[in-house]
């Protein structure tokens, strides 16, 4: 191989623009530390309970593409042009119907579509935050929310939670203190902790937010994957009209690839997020939103979700078995009723970033809690996704935990 | 029909949450005028030359369905899935080889794919724009960009522009006395305008930036849509590296509805870019850009152009001889190389937002040039978009013109 270098190439390269630095917000957020510890966990060798991921052998392939041929055959030329902010009405109408047989009256015109629900906490942190006003977040909580937030310059206050989720008297006492603008919560099956809110705590949360005057952006993309336990009604349902904003996604019952989320929320707060989403990304996908709104109209979005539970639920309890046996005497860690997410605490002294560098060398990975803080991180949580798997695999996985824990522990 | 109440309903609708204020910023920005206006034209006996609607009976069909339908086949779980924020690698050569083929090298690491070119524009706002940091803006220019940078915060100064495009005198004293972070400009086949800038005045462009340390956003989604005349360098290649940020789109030359762009930068700007994404929308569809890849690199996108080229430059034509008999005396427009817009400017005294009422009584719809500009608005200009009808239905559409502007003169 010879290496050439041509005069002009060489002059270009020379060259460097001078520029501006980039802005304040962007240097203040940091990328988020889960996707950066992905690239790390991608070998193929280890057995990964670091990410989120749905496992794709559980999604309907045959359903999804029959509804892209579908709508690319019948009026598909539709389907390929510009279409409108507020979303494909037949898919609103569909999510609505859910929401209302589910126990929250919803119509069409109450759904705004938008890419992914990741982009529904975007849009309500450029409609509802001005720089310092003040947002509540659970502790832990969801990191790509928290990154939303601080673009907009929100002040983020941590509301102690525990076992049961948030402690709804000290929300109330934050509120009285602090004056929030909102209230971020994944009530049901919560990313990192697998916990719900009980009944009685949406209704101390709901009239906390009357009382205080805060709006609760509720948060609830994983409450339909439920394997035990009864549901729970949503915030929603709770509280006074326009009081609560609820975001829903399509990420983890049909298939996050086609990136489409909901945002359910009054008249008022809805216009303002189609000002926002016209200069985010004037609408989404106008293909994926008519296949996913053919693929609920053929009716099979219900019997996929059964699937995925049927599968996850034997995939929770391989996790609940392999744990007991892996981590160090003394952890603790919940039963989790639905959702993608196991939330581990071991002994004092134990410091989980450190222990995934040990697993990474026995190739099984994790997340370390810390990440998932806005403030204060104890060293020794971490968070295990049992969805990625099937329970053989899993319980390898829970084996070589153990054996880091020993290496680690030695 | 009877009308039911039950006690329970007309309960939950007395009550009214208390709820903060939307934030400033977001009050700030109005809906695009553009936008609200296609709501009123949208009866099917107008015809529109207010849209940027590419003409769906030129889309690709056949090709897309066959793409979505080959991905969805092969490896079609993956195309289900969660993706990286940078976007689909294949995609990424595929939009580098077109950059190089044109005469800027580019790697397929120099690209972020977008959620169209919109959200390319968000984020450049997010990542560049403090607030009240200067942003020198065409006059007129494209609204939703308008937008982006409002929503940041910028502060948002028109440089003035003629016939020939942006001034570049005036650019260079603004620039020394304003110390912008940014000169967003659309250089080939403006929206609203259809100019181009000329060679020498992008080399201008480009040693003004360099001189007074600005970047230049190059938003670029009409150059390959080309009917006459020479191609003209991009400004990215005439200037320092890191210099221009590039924005792109397959909206105008594949499918609008698929929501994919692009933006081209350096490492460390593209760095801050893919933060933003993450808490914008986590990724683009992952299985729009696995079919966009597919149809790439089925080599059907240079013929697929060939064939808009071929039909809109007739539609051009077509507006070009029916303007003529169509404005009152005294006006004058351009004759565009390319793209999808033609501006016209009616004598002293008319006024177009006027003239559009009386327009649409006779089925025939305008955008009003005042729309498009960030201050100062003439209240005598027009934007006519000539993509969306064939030359037969242009020429009615012209005549109706004439009638209005004959009513309106009367």
């Amino acid at each position: 191989m010879s290496i050439t270098t041509t005069p002009t190439a060489a002059a270009t390269t020379a060259r460097t623009g001078r520029v501006p630095a980039l802005s304040a917000r962007i240097g203040a957020v940091r990328s988020s530390v889960i996707r950066d510890l992905l690239a790390l966990t991608e070998r193929p060798q280890v057995i990964s309970f670091a990410g989120g991921l749905p496992a794709p052998e559980l999604f309907d392939l045959e359903g999804a593409r029959a509804s892209f041929d579908a709508v690319l055959r019948a009026g598909g030329r539709r389907s390929l042009q510009y279409s409108t902010t507020e979303g494909d009405r037949r898919l609103r109408a569909g999510i609505a119907q859910r929401y209302t047989a589910r126990g929250l009256a919803t119509e069409a015109d109450d759904i705004l579509v938008t890419t992914g629900s990741q982009q529904g906490l975007s849009l309500l942190s450029t409609v509802l935050v001005d720089p310092g006003d003040v947002v509540l977040v659970e502790s832990p909580s969801y990191l790509a929310a928290l990154q939303c937030f601080a673009l907009a310059g929100a002040r983020l206050v941590a509301v102690p939670s525990d076992e049961r989720g948030i402690d709804t008297d000290a929300l109330a006492a934050l509120a009285e203190r602090l004056r929030p603008k909102l209230l971020y919560v994944v009530p049901t099956f919560q990313n990192p902790t697998g916990r719900s809110l009980s009944a009685q705590n949406r209704r101390a949360v709901a009239a906390a937010a009357e009382q205080h005057g805060f709006r609760v952006l509720e948060d609830d993309p994983y409450t339909e994957l439920r394997y035990s336990g009864e549901p729970l009604p949503t915030i929603a349902s709770l509280a006074a009209p326009g009081q609560v904003v609820s975001t829903g996604s399509f990420s983890k019952i049909l298939a996050p690839g086609l990136r489409l989320g909901w945002v359910r929320s009054d008249p008022a707060l809805r216009a303002g997020l189609v000002v926002a989403k016209q200069a985010a990304d004037l609408h989404t996908s106008t293909v994926d939103q008519a296949a996913a709104a053919h693929y609920l109209e053929a009716g099979r979005l219900d019997a996929a979700i059964a699937r995925s539970r049927g599968a996850y639920r034997l995939r929770r309890d391989a996790l609940m078995a392999g744990l007991a046996s892996a981590l160090p005497p003394g952890s603790t860690w919940n039963a989790p009723d639905g959702g993608m997410f196991v939330w581990a605490s071991l002994p004092h002294g134990w410091d989980t970033t450190r222990l995934l560098a040990v697993a990474l060398q026995h190739d099984v990975a994790f997340v370390p809690g810390a990440s998932f803080f806005p403030s204060d991180p104890p060293p020794n949580a971490m968070r295990l996704s049992f969805t990625t798997y099937e329970p053989d695999r899993i319980l390898e996985g829970t084996d070589r935990l153990a054996a880091a824990v020993a290496a680690a522990a030695g």
